[in-house]
């Protein structure tokens, strides 16, 4: 195969990355842009080497701990549990939370091969029992598997002794009625609070 | 800036890659395909490296003359003009044209300083004047600038005395009428075809 066949079929490997693209990215460098490829390939080598996961929260890091575990203002018992480090990353940006997160790096699936033990369910039990939680937040994704791993954590958080807790679903701000679908109107309706 | 950060930002710089894209390709390889980084950021490295332009055609190579200048069954007098190497494959793919190709790199536009001595204009002279070329087939894109350089290309042509073509502008094939902006349907008209 030859460099740039090679080049366009690693690119190809990227999400959301098809057959074209990824020979528009590939010409793109090539022919203008040669320091950005030389940057890019130095930080994906240097990340595939340094970015381990969080020994507390397994999100990643280039470091043991990551910054927000590292941060002892954020130890203050709450511990939101997501399914990624760029769901982590969402809340992050979008909401004031200041406790700390612990990432399952995919969700209860057990024909994909994740189990309890690919998602630190044993690291997060441990952190449960140590009586330094208080709350336990469930954010993982509202799909059939997220709901069954949240339904998971929950129970491992009731035998702990630890409040848990699950974000709302419902109408999107700014969505409207018309346009929601059954399932996630059904589920606001339900979820309707006292005002 | 940290190691994720500075692979992001990398990221971004690839065409058609935004912040959200950029995030969602880096914390995929680093969570579930380490392998894809390191094959990537080595098909970059040696791409960039190795990759030059072909001394005949300028198209994109890693030897001194690409695979189709290298090609004596080629040299068949015919020569069609593209703006980048991506519009030759795309030619190379879709039609049976066995001639040969001169990559611009460009189009003409004074004001991004893509002039003649840019898109190789002095060159392709040569190429004219040396009597192996019988037909010069333009196939610049049918923009502004796409346009001027054909108008250019018609005029080397002619003073070399070789016969120019364009390739035609129409109603693309499965397109309806209604459909089709006024300028195109217009071109598609002027440009009607005996029968």
């Amino acid at each position: 195969m030859s460099v740039i066949a090679e080049l366009i079929d690693a690119l190809k490997r990227l999400p959301g990355v098809g057959a074209k693209s990824a020979q528009r990215m590939a010409f793109h460098l090539l022919e203008r842009d040669r320091v950005g490829a030389q940057r890019l390939s130095k930080a994906l080598a240097i990340a595939a080497e340094r970015v381990v996961r969080c020994q507390r929260c397994r999100t990643l890091t280039e470091d043991v701990e990551c910054a927000i575990c590292a941060n002892p203002q954020r130890a203050n018992g709450a511990l939101c549990v997501v399914e990624t480090a760029a769901d982590l990353q969402a809340l992050e940006a979008a909401t004031g939370f200041r406790g700390q997160y612990f990432v399952l790096h995919g969700r209860l699936s057990p024909l994909d091969g994740m189990g309890p033990a690919e998602l630190g369910f044993e690291q997060l039990v441990q952190m449960l029992r140590s009586g330094s939680i208080r709350e336990l937040i469930i954010a993982t994704n509202p799909t059939v598997e997220g709901e069954a791993t949240a339904h998971f954590l929950a129970e491992l958080a009731k035998d702990a002794q630890v409040s848990a807790s699950r974000i709302a679903h419902g109408v999107p701000v700014g969505g409207e009625l018309e346009y929601i679908d059954k399932t996630t109107l059904a589920h606001a309706f339900g979820g309707r609070i006292g005002l």
